[in-house]
C-alpha cells in the first residue's frame, strides 16, 4: 500500500483544492430554488468518477437524481458498494456563519463550509481513494460501485424505490456508509447500530375560530389545554414513555454492550457543557451513552397554537398542534409504534376537540453483525488510517439507507466515519478537520485493500 | 329627542364612513412595531372630540397615551364620564381573515375589521352621539367627559396611575363603559359583574441550542416535553384548576343569580353552533352561563417551541413557552393568583430546565349595584334605542377600568353594550352589525337624556 499512501501524501494540497470545488456547489436539496445546483452537483460527482475509470450514470427521480457508478475489475473479485449523498442542509441561519457557507475557508486546521463533513467531505475521501488507485496502479483492488444520492437531507424519499428497481446492478458483497462521526478527538469509531424513527403530527381543533377567553372561557374546551393534558400522559417524570406496549419489542442492551459503553473515553461533564443544559437526564437505570444509543425516546420536536407574539392576547385558540417523534431501537417496528402512539392519543382525547394525525416518517433501527469479516476489515483500515484502533459503538441517529440496504440487498453496512466528532453538522460553521480528510482518504484506501484480504 | 334621532338617521351612511376611517388605523397596542399607529389613533380620537366642541388633551404614559376630553355645559348639571379604548388586539392569525383586518369591509349587514366591535365601534357610538347634539342643538343635555385609553388590550397598565393623578378632573356622577356585548341577537343587556384576569408567560430553556434529536435524544431533557408535563398538572379532566388554593377566595354565585341566569333566553345549541366546537364543556356542577360569568378558569392562550414549519425536523428544541391566563371572579386577588400559579409551576419543574416567568396582566373582578338610578336610566335608554328591555347579566370578560373607577373615583360603572353578541372580538373576521352601530348611536343619545332626568 506504500505506493498509494505516498501518492495520497503528495496530493494533499491538491486534494483539498478538489474538495473545495465540490463544496462550492450549493446543493441544498430541500429548497426548490437550488434545484439547478443540486443537478450540477450530481454532474460534478459523475465526472469525478468517470475520471477515475468508472462508468457513471445519473438516474433522475421525482426530485433529485441518484449517481450510480461502477468499475468491475474482475467478476471473480469481491464487490463493495459505497453509499453517500451529495446534497446538503440549508445554510440557515446564515448570519451565524463566520465565512460564506459556500466559499470553503481553511483556518485552525479545519475547512469550513456547508457539507464539509456531512456528507461531501466524507464521500470525497472514498472518491479520492479510488482515483488514487486508478492513477497509481491503473486498477482497483476489487470491484467498486457507488450509489450517491441527492435527497438524504429530505429523508431519501426516492432511494428505496431506486434500489428495488436496480437491485441486480447494486448487488455487492459489502456496503460502506461514511455518514457518522468519530467518537472523540483522535478516537476513530465503527458503528454497529443505529436508532430508527417514527414521527407524527397531531393537530387539535376545538372551536372553529379563536374565541375571547373572557366571554367564552370555562364553557368551551381549549385545544391547547387538551393538547398538554394528552401529551403529558405519554411521558412520566422518570424519562419513561407511558404509551402502552411501547417497550414490548425493545431489544435490551446486552451485558457486553453496557460494559463496552462504560469503558469508552466519554467525559460526561464535557458533554453537558457542549449541550449547554442545566443538567443531563433521562430514563432511570441507564447511562448517558445507553440512553442515546440503546433506548427509545419520545420527543416533542415542535409545539404551536394560539398567540406567540410579544405581550398578551386573551384567546381560546381554535387549534393547537405538536410534532412528536420517537427514536426506536432494534425490533421496534416504526409503523406499529406510530400506530400505538396514535391510538393512545386518540383514546385519551376528550370529545370536545377534533383531531387530525399525520405521519412524517417511519424508519426502523438497525444492528449489524459486529463480528463479520467486513467489520474486521474496517477495524483494520481505521487503525491503519487513524493510528488507533476504533471503538465499537452505536449511534443515536437514523440513516434510512442502512435499513434499505438490509431489506433490499441483504447487506449489513459498514459504518465507517472519517469526520470529526464535533463538526457542527446541520449547524452554522460546519467544518471538517484537515487531518481527518487526509487520514480519511488513506483509510478509504486501506479499506479496499483490507476487504480484498477477507 | 326627535331632532337628534332624525339627525342620526340622516347621517347613517356618513357615520359608517367615519367609523371606517377610525378602523383603518392599526392601533395594535401589544406590538411595539405599531406604536406610531397607536399614537396616530389617539390624535384621531382627540380631533373628533374637538370637532364636537370638547377640549381634548392627549396625555402621554409610559407606553400609549390617554385621550381626556370634557365639555362642561353648566356646573350645576350632572356629569357623565364615558370610558373607552382606541387600541385593538393583534389581527393574528392574519391568513384566516376574509378581508384585510385594517380595510373595513361591509357585507351581509356587518362591517368587518379589527376593532369593529372591540372597542372602536362601540366608543364611536358615544362620539357620534355627542357630535350630533353639538351639531343639532349646539349643546349637550349634561356635562360629558371622555377618558379613552390606548392600553386596554395590554391590561391598562397606565390607566389607574393616570386616574389617581387626575382624580379631580375626572370627577363625575355617572360612569359609562360600552365594552361588552348584547346578550343575543336583538336582546340588549346591562351588566352588573365582570370577571378579572391574571396572566403569566412561562419560558423554559433546556440546552442552549437546538439539538439533533437522534444524537442527543434520551440524554437531555426536552423543554417542550417538560412544558406539557408541568402545564398538565394545573388542570384536571373535569374543568377544575388544580393549583393549590385557587378557589379559596371565590365568591359563590347567589341563588337569585343562578335562577336569573337559568331564566334567560339562552339557546345552548345555538351557542355551540356559533362557537363551532364539537361539544361544550366545563366545570362540573355549573351551567354554561354560570361557567362563563361566575366561575374562574385557566386557559393556555398561546404555546410555542421548536419546529413549526411543514414536514418534519428532528430536534430537541432549546426553548418552549406558554402564555397562560386565569379569569377570576369577585374576591380573588389577581396578584395572589399569579403568585400561586407561578409558585406551583416553579415547584413542579425539574432541574433540567431554566425557567423565566413574566406577568402580563392582573385585574380584579367587579360587581356593581344593580339597582342604582344610573342603571334605571341605562335600562330606559337601551329599551328606547333597541326596542326591547335589556336583560340584567354578568359578563365573562375583564375591563380593568371598572375596578379602577370604583377604587379611585368611587363610581359604579354602567355597562351598556351596543355590539352584537357574536362579533368575533379578538378573532379573525371581527365585525359589528350595521344595525347595532345605528341603534348604538341612538342609545348613546338617549342615555345622556335619561341620565339628565334622574
Amino acid at each position: 500500500m506504500q505506493d498509494i499512501l505516498d501518492a495520497i501524501e503528495s496530493q494533499r494540497d491538491a486534494s483539498l483544492e478538489e474538495l473545495k470545488t465540490y463544496l462550492r456547489i450549493p446543493s441544498v436539496s430541500t429548497d426548490p430554488e437550488f434545484a439547478g445546483e443540486v443537478g450540477r452537483c450530481a454532474e460534478h460527482v459523475a465526472e469525478r468518477l468517470r475520471a477515475a475509470g468508472f462508468t457513471a450514470e445519473i438516474h433522475p427521480t421525482a426530485r433529485h437524481p441518484v449517481v450510480f457508478a461502477e468499475r468491475v475489475e474482475d467478476p471473480a473479485l469481491p464487490t463493495v458498494l459505497i453509499y453517500g449523498h451529495y446534497d446538503v442542509q440549508p445554510p440557515d441561519p446564515i448570519d451565524l456563519w463566520e465565512t460564506d457557507p459556500f466559499e470553503p475557508t481553511v483556518r485552525d486546521g479545519y475547512v469550513f463550509a456547508r457539507g464539509a463533513h456531512d456528507n461531501k467531505g466524507q464521500i470525497f475521501c472514498h472518491l479520492k481513494a479510488v482515483e488514487t488507485f486508478h492513477r497509481v496502479r491503473g486498477r482497483l483492488p476489487l470491484n467498486v460501485k457507488f450509489m450517491i444520492e441527492g435527497e438524504e437531507e429530505i429523508g431519501s424519499p426516492s432511494l428505496e424505490g431506486f434500489m428495488r428497481a436496480n437491485a441486480e446492478r447494486l448487488k455487492a458483497d459489502y456496503a460502506v456508509v461514511s455518514d457518522t462521526s468519530m467518537f472523540a478527538e483522535g478516537v476513530p469509531a465503527l458503528m454497529y447500530g443505529l436508532r430508527g424513527l417514527s414521527y407524527l403530527e397531531v393537530v387539535l381543533t376545538g372551536p372553529d375560530h379563536d374565541l375571547h377567553s373572557g366571554g367564552y372561557g370555562g364553557s368551551v374546551d381549549n385545544p391547547a389545554n387538551v393538547l398538554v393534558r394528552v401529551l403529558a400522559t405519554l411521558l412520566d417524570n422518570n424519562g419513561i414513555v407511558t404509551v402502552p406496549g411501547f417497550y414490548d419489542d425493545v431489544l435490551p442492551l446486552e451485558d457486553w454492550e453496557r460494559a463496552a459503553f462504560a469503558a469508552l473515553p466519554f467525559d460526561e461533564a464535557e458533554y453537558q457543557r457542549s449541550v449547554g443544559a442545566p443538567a443531563l437526564s433521562g430514563e432511570k437505570g441507564f447511562s448517558t451513552l445507553e440512553r442515546r444509543w440503546g433506548r427509545p425516546t419520545l420527543d416533542i420536536n415542535g409545539i404551536y397554537g394560539g398567540y406567540q407574539g410579544p405581550g398578551a392576547k386573551t384567546i381560546i385558540p381554535s387549534r393547537a398542534a405538536a410534532k412528536v417523534s420517537m427514536r426506536l431501537v432494534p425490533r421496534q417496528d416504526p409503523d406499529r409504534i406510530n400506530d400505538r402512539v396514535e391510538a393512545t392519543i386518540r383514546e385519551r382525547l376528550p370529545e370536545t376537540v377534533r383531531v387530525e394525525i399525520s405521519r412524517h416518517w417511519g424508519s426502523r433501527a438497525v444492528l449489524v453483525d459486529a463480528k463479520s469479516k467486513g467489520v474486521e476489515a474496517a477495524r483494520a483500515a481505521l487503525e491503519k488510517g487513524f493510528g488507533r484502533a476504533p471503538v465499537l459503538v452505536r449511534e443515536g441517529g437514523t440513516i434510512p439507507v442502512v435499513g434499505a440496504l438490509q431489506d433490499v440487498l441483504g447487506l449489513d453496512s459498514l459504518l465507517v466515519p472519517f469526520g470529526g466528532h464535533d463538526d457542527r453538522t446541520h449547524s452554522p460553521n460546519e467544518r471538517m478537520p484537515l487531518e481527518c480528510i487526509h487520514r480519511g482518504i488513506q483509510t478509504a484506501g486501506h479499506l479496499l485493500n483490507e476487504l480484498l484480504k477477507k
